[in-house]
Parts: C-alpha cells; structure tokens; sequence
C-alpha cells in the first residue's frame, strides 16, 4: 500500500494539502464538516500524523526533555515522577536524556535538542559541567529551560533547587550536639553549586561551633565505586579518623557502609553517618540511615509547572520563577549516641545563611 | 540573522542544495574539498544540522528508544547503563519513555514512535499489557524491536529474558530447605509472562517437596506502596500466616520489611524473606536480604547489540536472537536459620524446566 501521508489524504478527499493539515490540528478556519471527513479518513487509513516534522515547521511539539546526570539515583527517579505527573496533565511526553555525569554527553545532547523537536528542557547539570557554552546556544534557540537540583549559576533562567546550604549546616550542627569531633565530608564535585554550597553550610558549622577544618576530611569522590571505596576506607583506616561523615551524595552512603564493614568500625558507636538521600530503604539499613531528605517530587512538579507556564504565555520570566524548596533533616540510628553530651556553642551562632 | 540552514550554505557557497547535504553526510559522492569547504562554513556559522527532518527524509536517526515501566527500580537503572554502553560505541543517544505499568500510556507512546524518528526500540511492558496492537502496529511500520525483561509471548522478535522459572524454583526450593512450610508469593501481575514463570517455578517447587499450594499466599500487590503494605500486613496478621515470602518484584521488599517491623515479627525468625532484586543496599539492609540477582547491564547490554545487529544487516533475522541469561540467588540473613533442617525430597524432583 502506498504510504498515506497528508498529500495522499488531500488527493482521496478532494482538498488542498493545507486545508487537510489545519483540519488535523483542529483549527478554527476548517468547518466541522471538513474536519470531520479527514479525521475519518485519516483514522480509516491509519495515518500516523509525523508530529516531529510538524514541530519543527510549527515549532511546536508534544514533548519535553529532562537532561539528567543519572536514574540509579532515588532523588531522579522521584523528580521523574514529579515532572511526569504535571506533563500528563498537559498532554505532552516526558523523554529522559542520561549525562553520565560527562560535560562531553551533555554537550551532545544539547546540541541534538537545539532543534527545536522538544518544547522545552528540564536539567540538571553534570558534575562535570563548568563551560556553559552549549547550554547557551540551546536558550538562543529560543528553547525554555529550567533548572532544578543541580543549576548553572551562569545561566539566567528559573532554578528549582532545595536549600543545600542550609541543610548541610543542620546536619553537621547534629553531628555536633551528638559529640563528633572530627568530621569529614564526602562529595562528588567542587564546581556544582549545590557541591560548594553544601561545603559552604558544613564550614560554616564547623567555625560556628570552633571546630578546626581539616583539608583531608574533605573528599572528592568519584563515579566509580571502587575508587570511592578505596578513597573511604585511606580516610577511616588510621587511628585519629574521622568520627562522622556527611555524604552530599546518596550513591555514596553504599561504600560508606561497606568501607566500615570492611573496617569492622561500628556505625554510629565508632563513626557516625549523615546522608543526603531519598532512599526509602534508609529506615531499613543497619543501623537505619539518617537522612537529609529532599523535597524531590515536589522540585519536578514545580520545574515541569514552570516549563509549561511559559510555553502557555510567551511573556512569563521564567528567571521569576526560581524556588528554594527546603528539605527535612531525618534523624535515625545511624547518628545515635546513647548519651547526649551538651554542646556549648561558643560563638553563640545563629543558623543563618552567609 | 537569518537562520542557518542547508539553503543558506548552499547560497554563500554557490553549491547545490544536495551537494551540501551530501558533503554534510561525508558521502564519497562530493571531493574532500568541497566537503572541506562546507563543513568550514556550517562550523563558522554554528549550522545544527537538524537530524530528526533529515532521519525523516533518510529513514537514519541517531537515537534509540528504551520503553519501561518506571525508573526507580535498580534492575533498570543498570539495564539502561548497559544499553547505553553500546549506544555509545555505535554512537548512539538512548531516550527512555516511562510507562508507569499503565497500558493507556505505553499505547500513546508507540503511536509517537511510528512515525519513525528512532531508529529502533528496546522495550519491557508494562503490567496491563495484554492486547499486543500497539507493538504489532510499531512492527509494520519497520521499527526493529527488542524485548528485554518482560517480553510479550504474542509478538515474534528477539526477547532478552533471565531464567525466571528457574530462579523462581531455586529460590522456593532454598526456603523449604530452610524448614519454610507456608511460602507466600508476591507478584504485580498476574499475565506477564515473567510474573507467570515465577509464579509456575514456585508452584512446581512445592509440588516436588510435596508442599500444598494455598491460593490465599499468593497476593496480586498493586501500584501503590500504602495498598501493598496493607495486603502484606493482612497476609501476615493471622497465627497461622506464612512463614516466608517470595517477592517477585524488587519495589515490594520494603513493603515486606516495614510490614514486618509494624507487626513486630522477626526476619528471619518469624518470616523468611527473598525477593528478586539487583539493590545494591540489599546487603546493608536489616538483616541483609536474600536475593535474586539479575543480570540487567548484562541484558541491556545484549539487547542493544541485537538492535544495532539488526540496524546494520537487513537480513539478520531478530527472531533468531533470543537469549535466556541466567539470575543468581545470593543467600544472606534474611533466609538464615540457626540449624538446617534435613529435607527429605519426597519425589526427588530434579531441578527442570516443565
């Protein structure tokens, strides 16, 4: 059978090309009656409207991208769900783009994008991401892009992201009042803005509650397991150790467990363990994981709402539109201690952001 | 500035249309000069080449489509991690559709990818799939398609499957070992073929080991975690409840634990727990968690090499590339028993396929 396409539809009904095109997409130009014999003959004929090469004409496309370092990740995979809820809503696809963490993938993916087939972006950026370039030309395509969890501080357009500094204090201040010492930081970036805001919290803390900073408790993780288990087991092995880690990044409380199991180091007695993640297994863990919970669901749902209010309206600023979710400090087994010790706080110092 | 395209080159270049095209595409057609030239001018001039009208034109794109049921699963987060490894030695983006087990929505989704714009689909159903017209439609338009996980028995093409019977034997078969005499089952489905596999491995092991099998302990679990949990408390609320469960899915694990924790019963003392999962966490959990273990990057992987395979010969034959990779049971805690108790096997089953 001959391919049905709209100058097939066009020649069997007796219309012009055009005429059959705007009947597909509803206008208001055609009659009822008109649109009615294509849309029968179209559906009789099974015709696959081709939407992607319509988009590009009409620049308008039924889909939005989500640009995402990683799935294996319970933050992501509750934002999908958060962005997916509002694109349903609005009839459009949710296509999801995996970066790998790679500045390189990213700028392929965008470049692939700047077509124009998808009607909007949402994103995350790559730890690895401090050129901006692609991201620019993307937004001089005319494309609108919202950031959440993890933003371009370059980039001027809406930020969707939880109150990582704020977060980061509270729970080294916990750390603190449950008579820790001696604590080290683990994370994945030191150019992401929610990795130096994240560091930025925990100092703080740290020179609030007079606590030295040691440059060798802060450390930069990696995207291979084994490394990273290796990087904690030379942080914990020698006598004066750390006795708390704060991990910014859930996929690297696993090696943390694993490394003090190898170390047969007690978790909370010898080290105590904070976590940013949205695992729900946390409450399962032994011992049950304390968390830094993000407001994943939540920052997807509003990102995806942004991206579809400046579809709806070409005036909306979307830089108006940034939001600072905040996220909840759940504390559990792992930063027990059977006595609590009190903590004078010598500087007195309230939590405030600086 | 007037927007870049093939027409605008081929002005400034006093070429023709189809000899830019061609130079674009590298075609041994046009001299390395004229290639030389135009690629220096489309590079000055920032010139995306819009890939998605040319795939549409040439029947080429560079993008793959991965269909699944949800992301917050481990078993496909490493599944697409190993089809994305081979994406990328073909050079390849892989754009991941969610279905959310939703029949209504996986339908939507092929529809969009008839039209051709990628150029093949990996593809796992959801759990309301039983008519096939969707996949049959995807199949005529000449889209190769790949199953992996949950193939749809109906539709021939290749299917990237693990030994569910078998793992489902195995796994009953460890617990009755274990002294286990009242084993639950837990499914999502009760037509995918995998649910029906395991489901037929677990009914068999009893049927060897002389066990009865109660129609009560084998519960369809739902989409819904607060539904499940339910389901799990009713099933374990009563004095004669089931001594173990085997949880078909990995999401229903925490469902299992905190059912457990809220009934205040002991695994494994009370209730003896495996559940296919590739968690990572499984071995940091309370107790460590039994499970079995599927090969995923390894199916991705395999799945995806079938689909270039495909893309590169006409001729290869899909059908003929069907695999079954085996699954591991990793026995931990939550299957542990202080004496094993000595089994006699009635029927000295062997261990086969029905």
């Amino acid at each position: 059978m001959e391919k049905v396409n709209i100058k097939y539809l066009a020649e069997e009904l007796n219309l012009s090309i055009s005429t059959v095109s705007r009947a597909l997409r509803d206008s208001y130009e055609i009659s009822t009656e008109t649109k009615k014999r294509v849309v029968e003959l179209a559906k009789k004929l099974d015709y696959v409207p081709n939407y992607h090469a319509s988009s590009l004409r009409s620049k308008k496309s039924n889909m939005i991208a989500v640009v995402i370092p990683e799935v294996a990740d319970s933050f992501f995979a509750q934002a999908i769900n958060g962005i997916e809820s509002v694109a349903q809503e609005n009839g459009y696809h949710v296509l999801i783009y995996l970066t790998h963490e790679s500045l390189l993938q990213e700028q392929a993916l965008l470049k692939d994008l700047q077509s124009g087939w998808v009607a909007g972006v949402l994103m995350s950026v790559s730890s690895e991401t401090e050129q901006v370039a692609h991201i620019e030309e993307l937004l001089a395509k005319g494309i609108p892009l919202v950031f959440f969890d993890r933003p371009c501080d370059k980039i001027e357009t809406a930020k969707i992201t939880t109150d990582d500094w704020e977060s980061s204090y509270k729970a080294t201040q916990h750390l603190i009042e449950r008579g820790c010492k001696k604590i080290a930081l683990l994370s994945v970036s030191d150019s992401l803005s929610i990795s130096t805001e994240r560091m930025a919290g925990y100092r703080q803390a740290l020179v609030d509650y007079a606590q030295p900073f040691e440059p060798s408790n802060n450390v930069l993780c990696t995207n291979c397991e084994e490394q990273n288990m290796q990087l904690i087991i030379n942080l914990l092995k020698d006598e004066d150790r750390p006795d708390a880690i704060l991990a910014t990044v859930e996929k690297l409380t696993t090696s943390v467990y694993l490394a003090c199991k190898k170390l047969q180091l007690s978790i909370p007695n010898d080290v105590k363990v904070i976590s940013f993640s949205n695992l729900q297994s946390a409450l399962l863990l032994n011992p049950s994981l304390t968390t830094i919970t993000q407001p994943a669901f939540e920052m997807g749902r509003t990102a995806a709402s942004l991206i579809f209010k400046s579809l709806k309206n070409k005036h909306f600023n979307l830089k108006a539109g940034s939001v600072v979710i905040p996220s909840t400090l759940e504390i559990r087994d792992s930063t027990f201690t059977e006595v609590t010790p009190v903590i004078s706080n010598p500087l007195n110092a309230p939590l405030a952001h600086v």
